[in-house]
């Protein structure tokens, strides 16, 4: 525990962190508004004006960062610090626990050509149905000296987990990337990974010989090698219980990671909100996401974000009805829809409290947060400027 | 490598980075405008309205930073992991090579009065074709057990540097700084120095001997003794190639220090520009630096700076004609001229690509980009934020 976490104080106050996924935008047409800009948010402008606000960097200047080191940055961590794998992510998010030690890559089910090379890396993206009845296929496969857990994602997407002694995330990914190419064989990329890379060779001819029969989705493609890092949770740093409220599972797994409790099986914003109002007492942090500003953004889909952003802006009313002390809304990184995916730039927040200072700013915007009481500041930084404002630190020095 | 370096990927993309050096200033009189702010500058203008902007503190708050930190925090680098010694970037600003082991130390020719005392620190500003004879004469010197080059740098300015094993930096500098007294033997600061000073020692002795009978260059001293930092190199960071091109030395020198090539013997900024666009296809930064704001600065020249920058606007468009994908403009640190001197003040900057996000800046000063999108960062960042909008950093984490 580090000197900040050393004064954790206990208090009644709660906190919501909503994230609207990929939040921060760019202009459509130059001189124009930003999706966020452009968005009809009334009760967004009216909390952000009783605010601080600000922009925040979730990773390092010029970064596009990816989910799970956004989010982390949110749940107050530096994410350069805790590097997440793919694999540990993908088996958090289903909820399939992940012990210390073990090994968690994603597996993608795929089609091979008669030649041995890949022809379509999501097998004509099977549905989850077929993916759940050939991870059950997979998980039945005996390794000597591990033991072994297949489990289906979505789609054509499935994690697998290995556990054993002496196993290392030192492994290369088999996925080629690019169709037209034979799956590269397991490699060890350094010497602590090459017991490893032999269980995942003999897993993927197994996974082979059991998958001969089945079309289209005959080969398995792996990506993503990761073991757990150590990982301090929020209770032990801060003292606070979190829950999180995603209905996306990579979410999920990213917040379990710091040892929030997730809720499964929320299947959009109004479950969130009951959910939210159902936990209330049991909780100290509460973290909603809305996946669906991000995806709008990767669709290159500017109105469609528009309206995702609207879509929870109407929702806010609901959510605020909880009564928080504190509110956090911000994204995880941003998604101009200009750019179709991630990018680099800083990302708006506010933070209302009673006891906040509140800034300029009335209309919750990349521009206008740019002028607001915070300026530009590590993302990391917005959870402890939230506990402050909740009481949950004591004074430092004397 | 660290994490984010092991993120960079190739592109296309070019940067161009426009430093006026000594840029960011203060008010003539109370409430009236910086040099910057009272400089015609339309070009300046128009970019900023298309760009991100901010001030940006080279080496840390309220610490004024000289040359060479300047610019190695706009290159990326932050200057106090990196000390870079007086005399290094004295050889490389000439381009003589300095080996790791060597050390250098800047010599300037002086007067000594036949009372031992020195009377003139900078012998009368010989000119620098005596300046290049007496360094030739020094340079015949022979020391037993090390290598010596003794070159001229400019007027009564000339670089020494020593090469041999065993050597060490920690040797104090032998120039008293004021007139009227003798000038200093040379003291090893540690043991680590002491066979250093020893060779110096015998080295003042035999240069003075060879410079008896000259008028008014009879002494030298020594100060800045450094040796050559282990610098991570552009291309090994950010697998960029770099080009500089400098009318002065020791900004070359810098240059040379973080891999860059340097071309030599550009006059001023006609030069610059018609070298810009010669070398524009071999590579992937270009730094063109501009000496005079900061020389008119040192001389509490007001208005000589304000046309120096409007000098630089004027030259912009050709310098853009270019067409690089990511511009900077800003100075290596502020040299308001009322103070007459390098100052701690925030410098400004802009940035513009075209994927950037546009503040509301639509005059290029110091008091509009404090209200601009990045607020008042560390130097050093401009570069990766800049690397970001030119594509070469891939996505941080799954």
């Amino acid at each position: 525990m580090n000197q900040l976490e050393a004064l954790q104080r206990p208090a009644d106050s709660k906190i919501l962190l909503l994230v609207m996924d990929g939040l921060g935008g760019l202009p459509r047409e130059s001189g124009g508004p930003t999706e966020l800009e452009a968005a009809s948010t009334p009760h967004l402008d009216e909390l952000a004006a009783s605010a601080e606000c600000g922009l925040h960097i979730p990773v390092a200047p010029g970064v596009a960062p990816g989910s799970a080191p956004g989010h982390l940055a949110l749940f107050g961590y530096d994410p350069l610090a805790y590097p997440i794998g793919r694999g540990i992510v993908a088996a958090l998010g289903i909820g399939h626990p992940v012990q210390p030690g073990d090994v968690a890559v994603r597996l993608n089910f795929a089609t091979r050509d008669s030649d041995g090379t890949i022809s379509d890396r999501r097998a004509g993206r099977i549905p989850t149905e077929l993916c759940t009845e050939l991870s059950a296929k997979l998980d039945q496969i005996e390794l000597p000296g591990v033991s072994l857990a297949v489990r289906p994602v979505r789609d054509y997407r499935a994690v697998v987990v290995l556990s054993g002694d002496g196993l290392s995330d030192s492994v290369a990914d088999t996925d080629p990337q690019q169709t037209g190419r034979p799956a590269a064989v397991a490699e060890a990329l350094t010497a602590a990974g090459s017991r490893t890379a032999e269980v995942v060779r003999a897993f993927v001819v197994a996974a082979e010989q059991a998958l001969a029969d089945s079309t289209p989705a005959n080969a398995v493609l792996l990506r993503g090698f990761a073991q757990l890092p150590a990982i301090p949770s929020l209770e032990e740093r801060f003292g606070i219980r979190a829950l999180a409220l995603a209905v996306y599972p990579d979410y999920r797994g990213v917040s379990r990671l710091v040892g929030m409790d997730a809720i499964d099986g929320l299947a959009d914003l109004g479950a969130q909100n009951a959910a939210l109002h159902r936990e209330w007492d049991g909780g100290d942090l509460f973290f909603v996401h809305h996946k669906y500003t991000d995806s709008k953004g990767e669709d290159g889909d500017f109105d469609g974000k528009v309206a995702e952003i609207e879509r929870v802006d109407a929702a806010l009313p609901d959510l605020l009805s909880s009564n928080p002390d504190v509110v956090i809304v911000t994204g995880d990184h941003s998604t101009p829809s200009v750019l179709r995916s991630h990018s680099a730039h800083p990302v708006p927040f506010l933070i209302a409290a009673a006891g906040c200072r509140p800034d300029r700013v009335t209309q919750f915007g990349e521009r206008e947060c740019a002028g607001g009481a915070w300026g530009v500041i590590p993302g990391r930084q917005l959870l402890p400027i939230a506990l402050g404002h909740a009481g949950r630190f004591g004074r430092f020095g004397a």
